[in-house]
């Protein structure tokens, strides 16, 4: 693992939190992207050297959707930065972690993305990602 | 804000989390320490370039303790760290967020540390620390 690469966030009004984050924390937005396949409008903002990705839903139905629904706003998962995705996730399942995804797929920002079962990370979701 | 310092997690058996985290994230040990003031024992990990902060609970009558009986194991926090303590709080004051602590106070691993309230930051705990 590289470190962490960013936080999830499920909001519930995306330009509210871009503009709250802004204020209380100076962060700055680099990136925006709507994505109808996940079901998510979402927002990548820097933090200092950190960054936070927040994540609103398209729908009741959605991931995301009922993540909200169920837990309100609120942290959603950590991504971590990985340098060879495939060999991260053969290592994992050899270690019997429960995968979300056992394969990568693209995932936000031109990311590869796969998720660890929050079941395998003492109940966080945990992403591991890598430039696509 | 100069970056994430550290995620902080909840979990049942610090033990257990921290053998975890060394074999799936290939995470460092860095710390470890109990404060009976605050009712919890803790460990930093370095996952890479992060930081994950593991909070087990010393009881249920604990802030950890009851966040564990009420949501169960998983992200507890968000900290951030900044150069000037007592000014970022001035300031987020002043923009009419939220403080658990108003001033800062000794937390975990020698830092001073202040808590923002989650209804602040769209659900998210969020700390602020500083090296003490």
């Amino acid at each position: 693992m590289q470190g962490i690469h960013h936080l999830g966030v499920a909001v519930d009004d995306l330009d509210e939190a871009i503009a709250r984050y802004e204020r209380l924390f100076g962060a700055e937005l680099e990136g925006r992207e709507t994505q109808d396949a996940l079901g998510v409008e979402a927002a990548s903002l820097r933090v200092g050297t950190g960054r936070v990705e927040l994540l609103a839903s398209l729908g009741p139905e959605t991931p995301v959707g009922r993540f909200l629904a169920k837990r309100g706003p609120g942290m959603h998962h950590v991504a971590y930065e990985v340098e060879d995705l495939p060999q991260e996730l053969s290592r994992l399942a050899g270690e019997g972690a429960r995968l979300i995804d056992g394969a990568p797929r693209p995932g936000l920002f031109g990311m590869q993305v796969a998720f660890v079962h929050p079941e395998a990370v003492n109940g966080v979701l945990s992403e591991l990602v890598t430039r696509g």
